[in-house]
């Protein structure tokens, strides 16, 4: 077996700094015994002194990363300080001075990947970001290697953890969101401002860099439609139970008529779903070749340990070469296909799930349908219950489930729907995904 | 992006060879695009010239595969004519004459990968092989890349989907194996000699290579523990079922006490185990790794197309460099890490799930219990129905389960039992399988 050494400086010491510098600790030997590579550890940058460290790592530790970057025995720096100006100068600086560089900030890359890849070409080294997207889950590797033999026709996936985590609490616990939340707050599955992963936003930093590996794409961020998890109430999901549904945050990229389709948004899953067992912090990534059909990868999207799996992973093949050599071959960045349209969610059709909360007086059903189908929206289902004698409201709950329909005849219609009097509070609305097809109707 | 000419010779065209063939006939300008490699088919061997052929590739034919490896300008053939012999000299030729090699053929690979990698290796060339295990999934390149820095505790996988549709009707459809076999023939899913699929040899010769990849294990392919499907009976399909069971043929290679475990066997798996949504066709392997814990690769694992799509993704990877670069240094076969020894299965420990056909006589479960316990096998339910009034006969089933219990202890007992005078056929007995645990306990 050929050997290998390969020098590197680790940048920032969070969590995910620390379980790399732990993992390379470690098993230094048992890398070294099954690749051949050797790893050592030059240069740990941190801003201020981390505690409790073991002593042997004292004489690493740099204040100046700027002084790190210029050491010439210094082969790839790992990028693990986050946030978006820091660490493209880092990433940059290090590009300049021929360092391959190592990163797990998908907010970067999905902003400003394009500037990075391209002056990586340009000055001949490579961009490891297997830890970007989904962690220890290898599915970066999986689109630039082993599905190369495939166009992908469509990308459905579980990216955010904590969002996973907070609804499979709702569904098992019956807590409500803020509940839910607050648990994973305190089981250390979400940040005290929560709002980068309950937005949506990192999940869709995360289909962005995905889309533009499968489909070649530059991704218009900007025109990525986001929603998140923040008024999810759990009533809806537990109706959505009822009609054999479950809800996921997913994160979509896929071809419609005319071009890519990309959002992240709560939807329902029918039971049968490929990504509707995936509970807890786990994700899921959904891939549909055509040549190959559906492929689905499994497993933890974030934490120290499978992060850094996927980021010494990528130390490992920039030390065997073949990260450079998938970096100088496949397309992404590089390649813009610009034929390629980004089509607005509303431009495509779901089946929908609404949630009317309405007075009840007399002819309100009729009025709902009569709207629905001014718009051509074909209801699939309708269920409004009994209310209890006892009741000291009018109020009550219609369900109604819808056939496909375009998004934008149904936003029209809840418009106009919620115009009308006996409407009491906003309507919900809520897409159900059936499974992708695998392989396109001949 | 670099372009790259690669010039491949196609031995054997049978559904894989033909979608093989295909592929890069209708895929050459894409894939180039993608990634820079151009895909040169220079001669295509066959036995018996096929019928219906695109006039195009008449000039590419050759019936003598050593005349084509001959040719200077050949960088790489792709053996998929199958069985050992033949495909043996294929490609250990190949190798000699400087040649890369693609293959699909995991019975070859299982029973003697070590002598032709060693030769690979020798003769600086690589053998890809992604096609070999689970087709259209890229299980073999998440084992030897994305998945480096981690120490795999174990593999769990459904490996052949052959069986998996047998079970799949079996369940769905409340048919006989038998039955659910001429069903499978029919779909075009079965051959019409089964037996290499329903003996579950052919899950046995993926999980060999897989372990190889995974463990460095030397593997002692005729100590695997293999039982396929022929004896299963819909009864205790369903009798699992109302216990909360779905039965699947798993291939498996673990750690246990001293060694690695490895089987092929049909077992029950409670409905929420990773494994059990996998349904049909299709294939899956669960990994369980020290550092990223468990992943889960999902897909379709045989037929023409998936199978094609591993192959040309190695061709493609052989031409980049990166899979003979991952052939030098990944272990595999090369490595053997003699320490580790192949336990037994009777060695290790499993819940299980027993049928006891007994003549309903004063004292059976006492009888049985107390064999039972002779042997500290520790009962977790059992099931007798009340028979019928008019029932003529006086045979009844027991349905027993075990808590965890050595495998030899379990063959033991029912050993006993079945010399009672009350056992009117042999005793039933299937492993129930738990979900491995992600990280040991500390």
């Amino acid at each position: 077996m050929l050997k290998k050494q390969i020098n590197i400086a680790i940048v920032g010491l969070g969590t995910v700094g620390k379980a790399v510098l732990r993992l390379i600790m470690a098993q230094q030997s048992n890398i070294l015994n099954r690749s051949g590579i050797d790893i050592t550890i030059k240069h740990l940058c941190v801003r201020t002194s981390p505690q409790n460290m073991d002593a042997s790592i004292q004489p690493l530790l740099r204040d100046s990363y700027e002084e790190v970057l210029k050491d010439p025995n210094l082969d790839c720096i790992v990028e693990l300080v986050g946030g978006i100006d820091t660490a493209f100068h880092i990433i940059k600086t290090a590009i300049e001075q021929g360092k391959h560089v190592v990163t797990a900030n998908k907010a970067l890359l999905a902003l400003r990947g394009e500037e990075l890849f391209s002056l990586a070409r340009k000055n001949n080294v490579c961009i490891g970001f297997e830890a970007s997207c989904a962690g220890g889950i290898p599915i970066v590797r999986s689109l630039i290697d082993g599905l190369l033999a495939n166009s992908i026709r469509g990308i459905f996936a579980i990216l955010n953890g904590t969002c996973n985590y907070i609804l499979t609490q709702m569904a098992t616990q019956r807590s409500s969101y803020k509940h839910a939340l607050l648990r994973a707050q305190k089981d250390g599955v979400a940040e005290s401002d929560p709002s980068l992963d309950t937005s949506g936003m990192d999940a869709a930093h995360k289909i962005a860099i995905l889309s533009s590996l499968a489909f070649g794409l530059k991704v218009d961020f900007s025109s990525i439609f986001i929603k998140g998890l923040e008024n999810i109430e759990l009533v809806d999901i537990q109706n959505g139970e009822k009609l054999g549904y479950v809800l996921k945050l997913v994160s979509a990229a896929y071809e419609v008529d005319t071009g890519i389709t990309l959002w992240v948004r709560p939807v329902f899953l029918t039971q049968t779903h490929a990504l509707s067992w995936v509970h807890d912090t786990f994700n899921a990534i959904s891939v549909y070749g055509d040549i190959n059909g559906h492929t689905l990868y499994y497993g933890r999207g974030a934490g120290g340990n499978p992060t850094a799996s996927a980021v010494v992973s990528d130390i490992i093949s920039i030390a065997i070469g073949t990260l450079s050599a998938f970096f100088q071959h496949t397309r992404n960045w590089q390649d813009l296909n610009t034929r390629i349209d980004q089509i607005h969610v509303r431009k495509t059709a779901h089946r929908f799930y609404l949630r009317l909360s309405v007075f009840d007086t007399p002819g309100v059903l009729t009025r709902i349908t009569y709207i629905l189908s001014k718009q051509d929206i074909s209801i699939a289902s309708v269920l409004q219950k009994e209310k209890s004698e006892h009741s000291f409201t009018r109020s009550t709950n219609i369900i109604i489930t819808t056939h496909h329909t375009k998004e934008e005849s149904l936003v029209q219609a809840i418009k106009e729907i919620d115009q009308e009097d006996f409407i009491q509070r906003k309507t919900i609305s809520l897409a159900i995904l059936d499974e992708f097809p695998e392989f396109p109707p001949h």
